[in-house]
């Protein structure tokens, strides 16, 4: 998401700003910006939990023939992240080597963090949003004229209410639980993170203990939102950020929930653990000063049986799941598990 | 050991200096000085793994009221070990804050790095010896004579050269091999390093499947060595060190292997599992600058049933266990797994 840590409180806790750019790509158009095939950019870096996210809908939903994506490279210095991988170190549809110069397009010397996921207008070259939350839903709800047959229905209206129920508390407690760990700017705010963090992933190897997926019977966009979290733990957090009181492969059954949605499409194979380990251990300077990445974790153990099938459910519902990933969207081989 | 990271080699390997003050405390006094009831201390630090083996030594052979022993506390400056623990933060005995002081002694501006364990002459104030390979050894060769009744044999004649060999591939392999992981200065030097650690843990994780313990059905100095490596595996050297293909709980035998041994009176009830984390992650700014201490991991598993009676052997031979930690040298409550 953000291209620097934010400020910290003065207790030495990490609060993320949430300030974003809110505008809206809405099937009618309300904030001038109409869903519409072929007008709009999605902008990520495989590295970013936040826009895993939007990698991971928009392939479930099958956008990728009315939305195209551009990928900026796992680090980035304090200016912006950049078109780094591609030739030329240019965006090929935008022109633009710094994701900066899209920010600056829609708001002159941007004065905030140039973050990822972004939706850009191809045409004025500006950033209509980076409200990574509302990107998603807005993916499930704004675009549905655009789904694939047979896409999964991630945030129907009956589950609503718990969906973003859930969502909350995995968004405070997990999805930036982990950061408010790594980035505690003294030994008791880390400590009260840590107590925080697993509180909240206690409850959630409680809850999914007894079903197989956050909310009613099929994966939905709570799934999505805690799935990028959790892919990230091992490999990142446990030991970049200590939150170690046990590895997710030490949780039965949050452990076999993972390995479920990795070993499902538009999961797993949206996971890039070499851009993932790379983006957090040389981006952070500051609490890695050696910029040495580490060689493991031993990453094969995430294709092995899960056993969720015993607990019911239907990943897609009446819907099926998506084919392949596209050429030139894959993950590179050797940067995925196994 | 070592109060400072010894230089590191071109390519960045991390290389230990190995230059220590040899002189030998014997039965025979060749070196001048005889071994003689009450006549040295032990100084050790509780955080230190090369201090640690002398800890374990001196309790399962009973050398406790011929020997007294010193406890410097878990971190230190770039200058020497401290007795910060101590009323006053003094050694009662030696009546010195610094280490230092009884290095600088016995050889004047003594220029290399000030470690633990040394063994100190009390009457002179000088550092006799710091080779901590050879103080392990000497308890078990040249102090016989004041060894308790049922003490281990821990260095058996016929069992030596089988002891000296597993020992030496334990040192250059695991021993040391984790500071070569955490202090390489370069990436390619990480990861040759965390090769070399995981092979010669695959090495060990086999050895151990077929047999309880390192040489021979008892335990030896072979198994003190790697023992305090293994302590502080998971706890440290999994995250600060990035040794993390695999925690040590995720290794079958070993890990058997290390609670069995953390269970036998002796082991476990020397180790300090906070003041070993303080240590590193305190001590090692230029790995830790935030100075965060991780919560985790969860040590209450070092406690569980370990299964490796069944592989036979007999801990102590035909001697018998230790009796309770003496009063004064217990490891506080709370600092211990559970």
């Amino acid at each position: 998401m953000s291209y620097v840590a934010d400020p910290s409180s003065s207790d030495g806790e990490f609060n993320r700003d949430t300030d974003y750019i809110d505008t809206r790509i809405t099937a009618d158009g309300r904030d001038g910006y109409p869903v519409e095939p072929g007008r709009y950019r999605l902008i990520v870096a495989r590295a970013c939990p936040w826009a895993n996210r939007t990698i991971i809908v928009r392939r479930l939903l099958g956008l990728e023939d009315v939305l195209s994506i551009g990928f900026c490279g796992p680090t980035h210095d304090e200016r912006s992240w950049t078109f780094d991988l591609d030739p030329g170190e240019v965006d090929p549809v935008l022109g633009i080597h710094y994701l900066r110069d899209a920010y600056n397009a829609r708001i002159p010397d941007y004065p905030k963090g140039v973050t990822v996921p972004a939706l850009v207008d191809i045409e004025s070259g500006q950033v209509v949003t980076n409200d990574y939350a509302q990107i998603t839903l807005d993916f499930s709800t704004e675009w549905s004229a655009h789904h694939r047959a047979g896409a999964p229905q991630l945030y129907p209206e009956p589950l609503r209410a718990e969906i973003d129920e859930v969502a909350e508390r995995v968004y405070t407690e997990i999805n930036n639980g982990v950061y408010r760990c790594g980035f505690a700017g003294s030994q008791r705010a880390y400590e009260r993170a840590y107590d925080r963090l697993f509180t909240a992933l206690d409850w959630l190897e409680e809850r999914l203990s007894g079903q197989r997926f956050l909310v009613g019977d099929t994966i939905t966009e709570a799934d999505v939102r805690l799935f990028t979290t959790l892919a990230r733990f091992d490999p990142v957090y446990h030991g970049h950020f200590k939150t170690n009181r046990q590895k997710l492969a030490e949780f039965p059954a949050l452990w076999a929930y993972a390995r479920d949605l990795f070993q499902t499409p538009g999961f797993g194979d949206t996971i890039d653990f070499v851009q993932i380990k790379q983006h957090y251990y040389l981006v952070h300077s500051d609490i890695n000063p050696t910029g040495v990445v580490p060689k493991g974790p031993d990453l094969s153990n995430w294709l092995t049986p899960h056993g969720r099938e015993a607990l019911g459910g239907k990943p897609f519902g009446d819907g099926t799941p998506p084919g392949p990933t596209r050429e030139g969207e894959r993950v590179p081989e050797g940067h995925s598990a196994g």
